[in-house]
């Protein structure tokens, strides 16, 4: 099935809605224009649809196989990330001086969308990549980035994440793997991880595992964790992959999707220690963490975003070809299921929802770009609370809409999409680890309504209620009479939103009671927020047909995010009672009662 | 991973909800008592759980093969149904006279729950031969009853069902088999048919194909439809099995889920036609087919709850054993996760759905025993229309508590959900097929907007909406003070329902509009009906807690009712802008549009 990057959409929501060239004000990007993120997203959506695409389905089939210790990847994946490595798309987002292109970062998300939707498998090698370059460019000594950033930045070789241990999931502070210094400046770590994205395989000559341990003596939890490089082959003299460490994948898990994605059970140390290097302070391993968290959380957002996508094109290209019974005001017999309105339906329902998912993410990277290059420190700092403020969004509301968006794309295909061959099932069984992995979406609704909505007092999401308030009142001033009816459902979203945010807020309110709210919460602040900037879509969109531009595109638009307003924003007052109801609710059945 | 048959849960829903035992005002099933219904799950929950429940996952990894058109089923598979015959399970709801056991339809739904939760595969099988048991005992001439009824009431033969054709899906009419006529009171049919359920197998010595086909001469479309009674092997003088029909499996699917369900390309004809028999008269091959569809689709919706109860049992058991983190007010570190708010959120959200879900698909058991039985005619249709009225209900909220609830227990599992080891995977893979076949989800809300709410003039709606409102009424007075929430929450549900329905049934209303509003409409019925039965169960509670019985299964039958009153009742009315905003918003962008 091929697939079709979504370039001009991207750059309406980058361009009209978002108004990246605006990063220009950071003096970093002086050479963006137009020009040159067309030509970006045209080349990157070349390789994605060229070179990736075509291997999805061949590598699930494929899926990844361990012998004596190494990974064999699907065939096609060798050449395919050679490729990758050619065309310099490790580095994109990445500042030129440490070797990247100098992009901003959302260029990066925008990328990496296509690259999710070409071939989620394959896209988490450079994703767990790039976690490891933003630890190494932020906080790697002089001598460490010498030897590994540029084949890193360069992806000839690639990295892995290893955090989960079989009793240390979400709680990380559990974990139990210890590395023991050696008196030379490295240190000897002992233990296994678990669920290692890409921890083994054949694409690039040497891994770089950064690895999250127990030093001696550090105090139980969080605190007492440190974050180590450790190589899959040490270096030599030279600098080139020499003897091989003792890390090892000592297995492989057998998942429901991703199959041709190397899920890895990562051996340190069984033959005497595995060698590593200390990555930033001893004690800081989380916050080492915390560096990459927010790219890679932002990352899994726009990687269900991509599916959505990728799904999304095949169903509809399946609902213009399959022809069912007969559709009202359509001659032909049988009538292709596009012209069903409840096939019509699902279609809008999925496109609305990968917009708003797709908006959310790239406002959260371009606020990352404002968060890393503004130069006036208050600026930069609110800019960092937007970051971070909608980074739970992206990663939630972009995961979400993922496994929704697949599940019905897999619906529109009727039988056949319930077949393997067909490929709609893939991406159901693909999306399905977005709300997991890199915190579950529980994980991020609780760090929403308990750290970052009481970030600076609250002034992120103050703010951003702010803004869309003034959105309600541009739509309320229109002369296209969609845009007012738009308006006011989203100002009644918003209601809902600050209602909710204040009773959150209210410092007598229980743990419990926020704790209980925090996914409902999620949700509705993700709705209202992809329905805030599907209306400055429509705003823009009304600017185009002003101006003679784009009308068809301009009117669709229009439409789109009013269908948003009505059978999305229009359900979020309805949601309040949920958020509310306080933690009581919850623990209402007994924990007995809850059995059979 | 064990499965526990809800027995307790059934037998509250049967009898204290509704109302089991007035079924002897048929005179039907004078033998009908608390000690029957309770021998009955009891019995049927152990061959379930013990026989069923523990060969899901290796079947679900063997899944079926085919070798020179015959299908070798998963192991354990022949033996399991050796016990399910000689138990007389698979005529538990069929009349005495006819073989069966005589037990009312709404037993047979509740074993079918057990059954469909303990092996969904499995469960296939005599699932499709109740579809045939329906159609023969109704339409079968003597001779066809003679010679096929008692081997197929006892299971010793199995049948399989042909509708689909690869151009031929949700509209049967355009079907091609063709059927001519041999002269002898015999047919021979040619063609072939696709997704055929069980269609070819090694656990059965015969297997009875009912077969929609074409006759010579026909008119277009379903009028021109008969459906056929076509053996595997053709029986002898003695009624046994001899010669092989030319019946075969060509091909079987590769799903996403049901493994071990073979699904079976069916070629009849290959080698000069398979010899079949008319069922019912000719051209009323969609009528015999309707005869099958209220049952079938019931026990698909049955099948979902079932798999839900599966999924949701495992989830349960992980969340007491799996440690994480501190929790409020639990000393012990980590803290089992079924003590953080969101897990016990998910867990709720997960019960309080199963069990709406469960009451709509009996009721609708029970109101087609009552359209079977009662003496009366217009209390018989009026019992007819009640189940015509639930079965789109039953069915498509069955199924779709099957998904999402599989899908939150795999997102309770974390990462280990998504290993297909655990288990939770299978669940959510195999769950996915129940909103697609028996008709899809969006076929149900086209039968209920566009036939059973105009049925009768409107009446089974209108009387539904009644008995919802006297409901309110007795939760308004009761002494529990949880009760009149209830009720409160219960009330506005049903007054959005009502609005929709009136809205869908103005004789002014464009046909699009009516179809754009299908699947919205449906969901609201869905949440109100399954809300309403809930809150019945806290009635019946708060009588069993007056009265002294069972009394921590009565305050956490309250606690539940009021977390699917908050939680799913208070977001109904915000469902209804959807409903009412028209065909036109579905077709707002325009089909170029919709790509990219």
């Amino acid at each position: 099935m091929a697939y079709n990057p979504p370039t001009r959409e991207v750059r309406f929501i980058l361009e009209e809605v978002m108004a990246l060239e605006g990063l220009k004000t950071t003096g970093v990007f002086d050479e963006l224009s137009s020009d040159l993120t067309a030509a970006i997203l045209e080349e990157g959506g070349k390789f994605c649809a060229g070179m990736l695409a075509p291997l999805n389905h061949s590598a699930d089939q494929f899926g990844a196989k361990l012998k004596d210790g190494e990974v064999i990847t699907a065939p096609g994946f060798r050449q395919a990330y050679a490729q990758f490595v050619e065309g310099g798309w490790q580095g994109l987002s990445f500042a030129q001086i440490d070797g990247g292109m100098g992009l901003p970062n959302a260029l990066g998300v925008a990328f990496q969308e296509m690259l999710q939707a070409a071939n989620m498998a394959f896209g988490l090698c450079p994703m767990l990549t790039m976690g490891a370059l933003e630890v190494l460019t932020h906080a790697g000594t002089d001598e460490q980035k010498t030897l590994y950033l540029p084949r890193l930045m360069s992806g000839e070789w690639s990295a892995s994440m290893n955090l989960t241990e079989p009793s240390a999931g979400s709680d990380v502070g559990a974990l139990r793997t210890m590395a023991k210094p050696v008196g030379d400046g490295s240190w000897l770590l002992e233990g296994q991880k678990i669920f290692i994205t890409w921890g083994e395989h054949d694409c690039a000559p040497n891994i770089i595992h950064l690895v999250l341990a127990r030093t001696p003596d550090a105090p139980a939890g969080t605190r007492g964790l440190s974050l180590f490089l450790v190589p899959k082959f040490l270096l030599d003299d030279k600098g080139e992959p020499g003897t091989r460490n003792d890390a090892r994948a000592i297995g492989l898990e057998h998942k429901l999707g991703i199959h041709a994605s190397p899920t890895c059970v990562m051996e340190y140390g069984g033959n005497g220690g595995a060698k590593g290097w200390l990555l930033g302070d001893e004690g800081k391993g989380m916050a080492m963490m915390f560096i990459m968290m927010n790219s890679a959380r932002l990352n899994v957002g726009a990687q269900g975003v991509g599916i959505a996508e990728r799904a999304y094109q095949q169903a509809l290209s399946y609902a213009r070809d399959r022809g069912q019974g007969r559709a009202i005001g359509v001659d032909e017999y049988p009538a292709a299921i596009i012209h069903h309105p409840d096939v019509r339906r699902m279609l809008m329902t999925m496109k609305a929802k990968i917009t708003a998912a797709r908006s959310i993410c790239l406002a959260c990277a371009i606020a990352s770009d404002y968060a890393a290059h503004l130069s006036d420190k208050d600026e930069r700092q609110a800019a960092k609370a937007r970051e971070e403020l909608l980074t739970p969004l992206a990663k939630s509301y972009g995961s979400e809409v993922g496994v929704e968006v697949s599940s019905l794309a897999l619906q529109v295909h009727g039988g056949m999409g319930y077949i393997e061959e067909t490929g709609a099932a893939q991406h159901y069984r693909d999306a399905r680890i977005t709300p997991i992995y890199e915190g579950t979406n529980g994980i991020q609704a609780i760090d929403l309504v308990g750290r970052k909505l009481n970030m600076m007092g609250g002034y992120p999401m103050t703010r951003l209620i702010e803004e869309m308030r003034e959105t309600v009142e541009d739509c309320a001033t229109s002369s296209n009479p969609e845009l007012p009816f738009i308006g006011v459902t989203l100002g009644t979203a918003i209601d809902t939103l600050e209602s909710a945010t204040a009773w959150l807020r209210d410092t007598a309110r229980e743990k419990t009671d926020v704790l209980a709210a925090a996914t409902p919460y999620q949700s509705i602040a993700c709705e209202t927020v992809g329905g805030y900037y599907l209306a400055i879509g429509a705003i823009a969109a009304q600017r185009l047909l002003k101006d003679g531009e784009d009308q068809n595109f301009a009117k669709d638009r229009i439409a789109l995010a009013r269908y948003f307003a009505e059978t999305v924003l229009s359900g979020v007052p309805g949601k309040s009672g949920d958020i509310t109801a306080g933690g009581a609710l919850l623990f209402g059945v007994s924990e007995a009662g809850l059995g059979t």
